[in-house]
Formats: structure tokens, sequence, C-alpha cells
């Protein structure tokens, strides 16, 4: 076979390749997924241990912090099997450097664990080290889904991670009601927070929309009623109006936590869901790979045999019917392919949007001293006031960063 | 070592294995841009062959023809070492579909070039023809850059490629003119033509003055007088007014082919200029990552070896000031690899302006049966007159593609 029908092979072989990647990526983000989810837990029955003042959920603390250790190990073996030495990791400088910054968060764990069993540290210190290890890990996931080359898998990745950004949004929720149930002291603008944790997760769960596929979707829609939305706007009315300073209320942190882990564990009923569909959908993608592969190995096998083919290997010669399939062939994968490519540029459109609205976050962060919620408040009263997209303002925002003042530098 | 800090490592060996493949990468892209130079002196020359009724030129033919086999056997010697099985290729899939047209296109030039010696071709056939394998290479050129990671050689291999690009249509005018000259006779739509390849030249090598580094640029403007620029545009003049209907004239054409010749050499040294540039800047990065990975060791290993570090590797424990180094380190490269990230994505803008172009280009070919050059003008006279970048109004009518008619569907 001559050298140009040979790169046609190599070309889909590559693409088997990057599927069978995929695969493995979308593996490790389920296992994160499943991580997130049982550290959630912990650090929410951590809260209600410290606002009881260790009177209670001792036990359940430790139930839960062993299943987080059990998964750890898995987790850790899991990185430890990336292919840190060879090429076969897209993004790997940066996904490494990711897992790097889990491991350290992960490290510290330990420590944070032993200050919650001694009391030794505030329900709002214990949450922000449970976020900072939670972020880490969907920082794992993002640049895993921003190495993806198919499409069709990027999109259900997209939705994915979109969906357990939103859900970690929620989890940030029950664990900001609990303090505030608790200790019935709203802290100083607690209620500009609050509102950007339920923003932030309203923003989430419309990209998860726009990118799930249809099964999902209505799995969605169908435990919609077991998340008990009724019940958690009812619980948040209640809560806005303690904001306005009122009493500790045990009860209340109680029904809030059950509500909100009612939702949560949907919610991971959900992403499960969403792993499995990944799962067959790499499956089945790689199947079909490996029969396109087959049948044009096939082709142009028959192609190379049939009488007219003649010349020399650097020179090969065809006949004009043969040449006319071959080219055909070269054509159609090139189309193919570039209809892919522009697909994923599409579905990447997304991901680029929210580098550039944490861009700009950090840049206003860093110029105004203002914290992620601020900062994502001003973005959003900007476009508001000149009827923009956020994304539009946070463009303009990077495109302006050298006449901002920045203490930072 | 634990863990963390052994993937701290591995992103920077990453980085450095990604420089290396760049480096692979800018090796090649130089080589493509000899072969496509050797292939344009072709061109012209077959050209003038065609319009001498084969009189003159002939030995020219031959030993430029020689000159493009001899490079033709490196380019396929330089294909044939790329890693088709394995994963050191980025975006090898459609990198290698490239090759499979290049090569495809160049086992078709033996015929042509056979139907050029026997004077059984027109020399529009033959023209399209040799553009087509240029086309080809620089398609592979294009699959090569969009897979830089590193954004100062993305910068450079931005500035190499659409000097290229542009260097192509001055070729395609020069054979254009030749066309004109030497038959007397204008094609119809040739006025339009003849300035979408002026247009096309002006739009690649601004966006090469966007991205080439300083050194280049200066070299740049050195050069132009020595590219006759003015007399190139007394030529034009007197081409556009041949378009009235003119006769043959074979002195017109010698000149005319003279001073683009002239034109496209002193192109060919800044692109060895910019070749020799991109060697050096990656030989630099390498060397230059290599010493801040030996440095990161040398500190990792100290910090490991220092008191106070204890625990198992599973859960180690550095005493506070030694995590606080490590967390530096840690946020240091995160830091340093998103904002290599950023920049990437803005060298990158260009290249995905260019793919929304060519997609609403062949749209509105597709939609309204017209020709490449008819497309871009009609994309050109809309920005105009709606007082918008043409990449904005490409990406409005890739927004409506579903609502335009297309009549190859």
């Amino acid at each position: 076979m001559n050298s140009g029908l040979s790169f046609l092979l190599a070309a889909r072989q590559c693409e088997i390749r990057e599927l069978e990647q995929l695969a493995g990526t979308s593996e490790l983000v389920s296992l994160l997924a499943r991580f997130a989810h049982a550290l959630q837990r912990e650090r929410g029955i951590a809260n209600l241990f410290l606002a009881s003042q260790g009177a209670g959920f001792g036990e359940q603390r430790l139930v839960q912090m062993a299943e987080c250790l059990q998964i750890e190990a898995q987790v850790r073996e899991r990185f430890g099997r990336l292919d840190t030495g060879g090429d076969s990791v897209r993004n790997g400088a940066r996904l490494f450097s990711r897992v790097a910054g889990v491991l350290h968060s992960l490290d510290g764990l330990h420590g944070v664990r032993e200050a919650i069993a001694g009391r030794a540290i505030s329900t709002k210190e214990a949450t922000a080290a449970m976020v900072r290890v939670i972020n880490g890990l969907l920082g794992v996931v993002f640049e895993a889904v921003d190495s993806a080359t198919d499409p069709e898998i990027s999109r259900a990745l997209v939705a994915l991670f979109n969906f357990m950004q939103g859900k970690e949004f929620a989890g940030q929720e029950r664990a900001f009601g609990c303090a505030l149930f608790a200790s019935g002291r709203p802290e100083p603008g607690g209620k500009s927070q609050w509102q950007h944790l339920i923003d932030s997760q309203q923003a989430c769960f419309q990209v998860f929309a726009d990118f799930a596929d249809f099964e999902v979707l209505a799995a969605d829609r169908a435990s919609a009623d077991l998340r008990g939305l009724a019940e958690l706007e009812r619980l948040r009315r209640i809560g806005f109006s303690q904001l306005e300073g009122g009493r500790p209320d045990s009860g209340m942190a109680q029904l809030w936590y059950d509500c909100c882990t009612r939702r949560l564990d949907t919610m991971r009923e959900l992403e499960e869901l969403q792993a499995e569909h990944l799962r067959v959908l790499c499956e089945r993608k790689i199947a079909q790979a490996r029969t396109e592969l087959r049948d044009q190995q096939a082709v142009l096998e028959a192609l190379a045999a049939q009488p007219g083919a003649g010349g020399t290997p650097q020179a090969p010669h065809y006949g004009p019917q043969l040449e006319r399939s071959i080219l055909g062939m070269v054509q159609e994968q090139a189309r193919r392919l570039q209809a892919m490519s522009d697909e994923l540029d599409a579905v990447r459109a997304s991901l680029n949007e929210r580098k550039v609205v944490e861009r700009a976050k950090g840049l206003l962060m860093a110029a105004q001293q203002l914290t992620e919620a601020e900062a994502y408040k001003t973005l959003r009263q900007m476009a508001m006031n000149q009827n923009r997209r956020v994304v539009d303002v946070a463009e303009n925002i990077l495109a302006m960063a050298d006449v901002l003042p920045s203490r930072a530098r």
C-alpha cells in the first residue's frame, strides 16, 4: 500500500487511540465525581458536628470519613496510573499540575479532620478547607474535559462538569445554611454570598441543560420532584429572613440539612447516570471507529490488488477510476474530520466562556480587592446595566487589563 | 518524594516533551515552506513554457522540476518519520489526514508534468493542479500550527503560516498575470479574481505583521525596497487596463514574471529567517525548561531531606514552613500554566477566525453556487455595508446556516 493510503489509515487509528484515552478520562471523571460527593457529605456532617458542639453526628462523621478515605485511596491509585512519562495524556502539563494541587490539599485534610475532632477549628475554616479540596478536584475535571477531542463525548463531559460544579455550589449552600440556622448569627455579607451560591447553581445547570443528552435531561426532569425544590425554596425564604438576625434553631438546621441532602443525593444519582452514559458512549464510538477502520482497510487492499494498480510505491499508478475512489476517500475523511473539529469548537466555546469569566473575575478581585462573590456580582451588574452577556462584559474587562490598577502587581 | 511533588515534576517534564515535539513541528513547517517555494517556481516557469507554446523555458523547467523532486523526496522521508503509531503527534488524526491528501495530490503531479511537457494541458489546468498541491501543504502546516502548545512558539508559527499563505497568493497572482499578459485574452471575472488575490495577500500579511517578532518585522521592512512594490503596482495597473482586452505581449509577460519572482524570492529569504528564528526559539525554550526542571528537582529534594519532613508517603508531614514552600510552588506552577494557556487562547483566536471565515465562505459557495473569490467578496461587501469585521459577518452567516438554502444538501 502506498504511503498516502497508509496515512489515511493512520489518521483513523489515531482517532481510535484518542477515543480510548477519552474512555480513560471519562472513567477518571466519574471516580472524581464520586469522591467529590463523599467529601461534600463529610463537609455537611462536619458542619453539623461542629454546630452541635460535638454533641451529635460524631458517629455519622466517622463513617463518612472512612468512606472518603477509601475513595481517596482509589483516586490516588488512579492518579498513579496516569501516563506521566509518556505522551498519551493530552494537556498533560496542566492536568498533572492540577493533580499536584489536589494531592497537596488532600495531604492537608488529615490535620483539618483532627482539628474538627478536637473542635479546634471554626465551621467556616473547616468548610473552606473542604471547598479547596473539592475545587481542586473540579479543576482536574476541567482540564480533563478541556482535552476531549470528540465532539459528542466532549458535549457529555461538558454537561457532567457543569453538573458537578452546580452540585458543588448546592453543597456549599447546604453548608452555608447549616451554619446560619445552627448559629442564628448571620455573617456580614451573608445575603450576597447566599445569592451568589444560588445564581451560580442556576448558571451551571443551564449549561448542563444545553449540553446533556436527551435521556439524561428526561431523567433530570423526572427526578425534579424528588429533589423537593418547593421545600428548598421555603427554607431559603425562612433563612433569608433569618439573615435579618434570628436565634439558633437546631431543628431548622436539621430540616435544612435533610432537604439539601436529599437534593444532593438525587443529583448524585443523575451523575451516576451521566457517568454510565459516558461509558457506553465511549464504547460505542470506539467499536464504530474500529469497524470503519476495518472496512476502510478492506477497501484499500481490494483497490491495491485490482488490475490497473501499478507503478512504484513512490509513484504509484492506479488508473483513473481507482484514482477517483482513493481521492473520494481522502476527501471524505478530511470533510468528516473538519466537521468534527467545527462541532468540537462549538462545544469548547462554552469552556472558553468559562475561562474568560474566571479571568475577568480574578482581575477584578486583584484590582479592587473584592471577594469572588463580589467580583461576580460586579460583572453581573455591569452586564445588566449594559444589556449585554456576562461573557461579553468579561471580555471587555480583560481587554482593559493593562489600565486596571492592581495591588497584586 | 511524595506523589504530589512528583506530579509537579511530571507537569514540567510534559512541558519539555511538548516543546521538543514543537521543535520537530517547526522543522517540518520549514521544510514544507521550502517545498512550496520550489513548486511555486515550477508553476511560474510551467506557465511561461505553456504560454510560449513550448518555445522557451524548457530547460529552466527541467532544472526546477529536478529541484522539486529532490525536495519532495525529503518531504516524503520526513512524513515517513512522523510517529503515526504513537501518541506524540498532537492533532494526529487531522494532520495525518492532510498528509494523505498531500501525498495523493503529489502522486498526481507526475501526470500533470507529462501533460505540460506534451503541451496537452491548458495553463489554467496546470496552475490549478499545482495550486491543489500547495494548498495541501498549507493545510498540513495549518494543522501543525493548530497543535502548538507554547504561546511564544505558537505566535511565530501563526506568523509564518500567514506569511506562507500570503506568499502563495502572491504566487497565484504571478501565474494569473503571466497567463493574462502572454495570452492577451482576459478570462470572464478576471478582474474580481485578481482583486481577490491582491486583497488576500494583504489580509495574510496583516496577520503576519500582528504576530511576527520584532526582528523579523525589521527584516521585512528592510527588504521592502528589494521587492520592488512600485514596479509591481505599475505592472498591475497596466494589467488591469489589459483586462479591458489587449493583445498578447510576451515582453510584458517576462517583465511581470521577473518582477513577481524577485518579490517571491525576497519573501523566501524572510521565510528562511523566520524558520531560523523558530529553531532558535524552540532550542532556547527547551534549554530554559530543562534548567527550571533541574532547579525545581533540587529544591524539592532539599525540602524532602530537611528535618520536619516525616510521615508516610501517603500522608506525609512536612511541618508548616515546608508546607508553605510546597504550596507556593504548586500555586506558582498553576499560575504560570494558566497564564500560558490564556496567552495561547489569544494567539489561537486568529486561527479560529480563519476557520470561521473559511466555513462561512464554504457555506456561501454551496448555498449560492459562488466561486471562492465571489464568496469572499460577498463577505467583505456585507462587512463594509454593516460596518463590521469580516469575521463577525462570517459568524452571523454560520449562525443562520440552517435557514440558508443549499444545493449541496
